[in-house]
């Protein structure tokens, strides 16, 4: 090994992380010059949650915005997520819709697709990766992390080659919850290694306090490239800072090449902007170690919390703490990531406030165990599943094959309102906010939610601080 | 190598490193139960800048925190930081002095003294060394780490092994910048532990986000205990987070032991105690890399910002920071810790602002050049030393061998004022504030500084200047 390689998720990842998605992109072009000299492998930049952020909240067009990056970054990979046939959105799409996505995307000067299923079911990631890999794009199969009884890494391997057969072009370990730990780092990815001849790529959660640890582990070990996020915008739920683990590799067979003074340059950039959204910042920030105790990500926690409140009931979340492992096993152990943390927590939660379980079944529930998002992890409770089911038959095959072509459909649907086919893919994600946003920007009355100004504003104005010196 | 001890930094670094020092004791006695639970090798607790911010700010005796805190934690080592011959102060004491100070602390229950010198003169920690050894404590000797052309590895482990010799019971690196990076650990550690069979603790800061790597580096080539502060005091200036590392060692041969769920509660409670203290939060406590470009340590910078300020000339930094390392290139590159930080950033300043180095040279750095600290690292400058010091002689003696006796001197000088050796010993670290302590105390006018209500209440002022004026 030599020469490790970095993706910075500053425009993607780190602020869906801390800010709730909402960076806009005014606050990215101004340092795009500089964020395209410093010799990234690639950056993150759209996909996950960006799209639905984009048109919800900050009425931009999702598309002008990769299109504004592609030419603002002429020299540097452009990445984005990818939730496999679910794309950007919640829900299985047809093959047409997922096709059409992802080569529009590469026509629109995406680089590189990181493509990935809750459930780690690999049929729902065929559909993405082939269709990336017809366009000539970079397809990158991941592999989601968790810990379980089914889970081992004799499984997580095994996945590795299926995705190396699928013709994937390299492997990503998305240990989203922050749940990994360097030795457990050591094992999995000199096992990857050793089995798949793909470059391997890591993308840890700094929740925990665990990923530079990890990170160092898995460069060790032949990870060929990691996921960063500029210090700034790094750690608690983001990632690790990129400045720190270009600093900490400077001199070894492991050198990143890139230029520490550019970095810290980009930093400062970020740090200001920062500060711009504020009221999206989480009143904790910090390294919170509970998910290696109950296996819970912290930003579930968060928003069953936000659950609880509204029902008036945050008293109960230690019971719904506890309800969720128990779910979970009877869901076969799915990881927990999108959609799989929502319906695993919102089953909780009605398990626990209605006073007997599964009392009320949620719909996403019956889906899950009627095979609708693919094949579980390990075995599901078979009584709950008669319960859920009922008569109706459970789904064998890939979820998607049961779907007839769609795209055409939706762009009838959307008629006029579509100017473009992006307009309809926005519509095909979204339909209900895809469409207001294409309303309103027919109205001519996009208007992007409002920023609260600075905290203690008045007559205070902070004395330049020591921190915004420029040194070099 | 097996179980790695972890020494938290909770009650002493954490606090001077995040909020100036400002954590008063009874916010630290109500958690002691369960710190003392846990497990830890040791907690540090005293000594560094807590001596003077109890008699500074907090109007505390520390003495009297000293006694407090040895019957809250009565199974756990509690550790404090000395400063050889300078003590908690900022001159060299007198023989009498530092072994009256030491045999009185371990009288009070201290039980680790870990012991360093800014010039890594070792002859500066000799009296204290044997004063611990003698009290029947443990002696810890400390290599301060800095980068330069006369500081490596051959040189650190010289200085191991002459610790070895004077009967340190174990070694401390400490890395008070943050420069180390995991691979230099690596090389360090590995060297120091083949040369010298005692124990090992690693103190780095988490200032450049590279020590959590180092700490795993570090243990992986035989560092027997590290540093860590509980996770919200964690990172940015101070420490790793002790839970974070705790997490990534369980199940390994390394695991610390140390009760996961125990430390998330201990977590919280200074969670919260930390919103008492916001006005002393620097704005920016995230990671700054800056370190590892230019050797500056981040506390340093600060420190000269608000110097300049002062002279309205914050302008004028950039060139103060590019004569920093010709100043300490001059002073024969001493480590940047205190004093030698104050002594370099003043002289810095003094040479950008008057527009002629050395036109003015401090007191400080006369006494300096005249081997008054001890022996630089390297080769002063010769002709700034001849200018600085004139016809007097260069002292080649260890400083304090030139010092009488000046305890009982100074019990007169104080007289009724001090009503144990306590009080004496306070009144000869701190003559100015260590009598003023006295005198409210005898007129019942001890009164901390006041502490803001927490924000949102209303205007607010800025951070006081005097952050991190002390680093460590
Ligand atoms: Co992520
Ligand atoms: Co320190």
């Amino acid at each position: 090994m030599s020469k490790i390689e970095i993706t910075d998720v500053i425009l993607r990842d780190a602020h869906q992380s801390l800010i709730a998605t909402r960076m806009r992109t005014e606050d990215m072009l101004p340092i795009c010059d500089k964020l395209d000299k410093v010799g990234y492998w690639s950056l993150e930049c759209w996909g996950g949650a960006t799209y639905d952020a984009c048109l919800r909240f900050l009425k931009e067009d999702p598309w002008e915005r990769l299109s504004k990056l592609r030419q603002a970054l002429p020299n540097t990979r452009l990445q984005m997520l990818v939730r496999g046939q679910n794309l950007l959105g919640y829900r299985h799409y047809a093959d047409d819709v997922v096709r059409a996505f992802i080569l529009k995307a590469a026509e629109q000067g995406m680089d590189v697709f990181r493509i990935f299923d809750a459930l780690n079911d690999i049929r729902n990631l065929r559909t993405a990766v082939e269709a990336t890999r017809e366009a000539g794009k970079h397809a990158q199969g991941t592999i989601c992390y968790t810990v379980s009884p089914v889970h081992d890494t004799r499984g997580f391997v095994k996945m590795a080659r299926e995705l190396a057969e699928m013709d994937c072009d390299s492997i990503c370990i998305k240990d989203m919850a922050g749940l990994l730990t360097p030795y457990a780092t050591e094992e999995l990815v000199k096992a990857i290694k050793d089995a798949v001849d793909l470059p391997l790529q890591l993308h840890s959660h700094a929740t925990a306090g665990l990923a530079e640890m990890c990170h160092l582990k898995a460069i060790e070990n032949g990870c060929d490239r990691v996921d960063t996020a500029i210090s700034s915008w790094a750690g608690g739920t983001s990632h690790p800072p990129t400045e720190s683990l270009v600093a900490g590799l400077r001199g070894t067979e492991y050198d990143t090449g890139l230029d520490l003074e550019l970095l810290q340059d980009i930093g400062m950039y970020f740090y200001e902007v920062r500060k711009k959204y504020h009221q999206f910042e989480s009143e904790f920030t910090g390294v919170d170690t509970r998910v290696q105790v109950n296996q819970i990500p912290g930003g579930m926690i968060s928003n069953l919390a936000n659950q609880l409140k509204e029902q008036n009931a945050l008293g109960r979340m230690n019971e719904v703490m506890e309800e969720i492992p128990r779910v979970r096993e009877d869901l076969g152990y799915p990881p927990l990531v999108t959609p799989t943390s929502q319906i695993v927590g919102t089953q909780a939660v009605l398990n626990v406030l209605t006073g007997k379980r599964y009392e009320t079944i949620t719909n996403e529930v019956k889906i899950y165990l009627q095979g609708g998002y693919g094949q579980a992890p390990g075995k599901v409770n078979e009584k709950l599943r008669r319960e859920a089911v009922g008569e109706q038959d459970i789904i064998e095959v890939r979820p998607a094959d049961l779907l007839a072509p769609e795209l055409e459909h939706l762009r009838r649907e959307i008629g006029d309102l579509a100017k473009s086919d992006e307009d309809v893919l926005s519509y095909a994600m979204f339909p209900e906010i895809g469409r207001q946003f294409l309303e309103q920007r027919a109205a001519g009355t996009l208007q992007p939610e409002p920023l609260e100004p600075p905290p203690g504003d008045g007559p205070q104005e902070s004395a330049p601080t020591e921190f915004n010196i420029v040194l070099h």
